[in-house]
């Protein structure tokens, strides 16, 4: 079993802020370089995003294949990052990781050891033992894919198994994986109907529900649909539509990044009202 | 469109190495520090096993999680490997990404062009539109996985759909989606009946069979089931069975890794050619 800190898991603190900050925005940090202001580097850019949202959001969810590209330095610079969000707003690192057992440990070993991350997403395709060496980290958090946000989703979630698409079967496993209290799931807020579906199945899950903003999902019907009993259970991801908010302007992007996370934050709070 | 070199595709040079080497062997390059000699750097320990393979295999295979734990330093270890070994051994890089498409174009950014690799492989399960930016680059090859290896593969991967597993649809999927040739699929060595189903539906495609070795399959009826009508087409992965074949002793290590990759080349050729 690895050594981690094991006092507060991502769900308490996520709700926390989510309390503090009533919120419940996950702020996506995506670095492109091709809109970030000129003059500005791509790590004061995404600092400089988390100072200005960190009381407005619930959570922020770097993509490391943002940070790929860039090789050992880009992974230093996530990792910096990471560092740096304030120690009361906790880190989803989106990944979609996952590998047969032995390789997964390595994976789970990098994402929340070295990278320090408190979740992560996970892909569920390869099987419960490729996920349970995330699992065995009883504090973090690990959203499988159930129902993404993209158009080919179709292509394999909606195949028909017994009658049911197979997201409401990945579903289903998500629940009996669920022996620790800190599996969640992906479901794309540009599908109303289907995160309405996945609720049901799972009434206690914590969702992660990108695909508003960039990606024009109907943010108050991704919102109702996606809801627990008590008005919460969701994370609403916003990536480019927050990050680039300045329009690559000098000088001004913070303030008009904060801007449009709270202007976002505010249409979630309305929308889960209702 | 990405600008990459596109005169010799992974599938010609792979089919050259094995050809040249008389090899459908590939070993994988999944650093274990607790298994590396002592006294013997990490760096210095791949680079050597590449330096006594090389005229053994068709390929190899580094998995990115093996150095992702390392942060900065790992990835661009990582990189350096890549660009040692010898030019006509192609690198299946084994990463298992896959994100919706803005992203997934990311990440084959950072597998193709900035690590170098000339094969990866991929998750189906967001979809076609999260593979295409990786099939693009027409000149590299993406392997879905199919049916891994692991025995959690049953979880999803064998749900019934319309009556026949998933693997099988993923399979089907694999084949309308190689539109230039160089899309593969992962099948695990361990379950040569679903590999035999999966050489009926996808007469062409690459395999890579992972699980022999460590995860001890059965060599000679994996190479009897996944093996194409010209007697080829797969390439089998051997990692910890071949690397750590020395049983980390000093000075020595190369040469036994070197023996049982010539020993493993020569049992797959033996089963072929039955």
């Amino acid at each position: 079993m690895p050594q981690v800190e094991t006092h507060t898991t991502f769900r308490t603190r996520f709700e926390a802020a989510a309390q503090r900050n009533r919120s419940l925005l996950c702020v996506g940090l995506d670095p492109d370089p091709t809109k970030i202001p000129a003059g500005v580097t791509v790590r004061d850019f995404l600092m400089g995003i988390v100072e200005a949202t960190s009381d407005v959001v619930a959570c922020f969810k770097p993509n490391i294949a943002f940070f790929e590209p860039w090789l050992g330095e880009g992974i230093d610079m996530l990792r910096e990052l990471i560092a740096a969000v304030p120690r009361d707003v906790p880190v989803l690192l989106d990944a979609k990781r996952g590998d047969i057992g032995h390789t997964s440990e390595a994976y789970a070993r990098a994402v929340f050891e070295s990278l320090g991350a408190d979740a992560v997403t996970l892909n569920p395709y390869l099987g419960r033992d490729a996920v349970e060496p995330f699992l065995r980290y009883a504090d973090r958090h690990s959203f499988l894919l159930c129902r993404t946000s993209n158009a080919g989703a179709v292509d394999v979630q909606d195949l028909q198994v017994e009658g049911r698409p197979l997201y409401e079967r990945i579903a289903c496993l998500a629940n009996q994986w669920n022996t620790r209290g800190n599996v969640g799931l992906v479901v794309g807020a540009t599908y109303p109907a289907e995160a309405a579906r996945i609720r049901e199945i799972c009434p206690d899950l914590l969702f992660l529900m990108p695909g508003v903003g960039a990606q024009e999902g109907d943010l108050e019907a991704a919102v109702r649909a996606g809801i627990d009993a008590h008005g919460a259970g969701i994370a609403v991801n916003a990536s480019r539509g927050v990050l680039y908010a300045g329009g690559g302007s000098e000088g001004r992007w913070a303030d008009a990044s904060r801007a449009a996370a709270i202007q976002l934050r505010d249409q979630i709070n309305v929308a889960r009202a209702q």
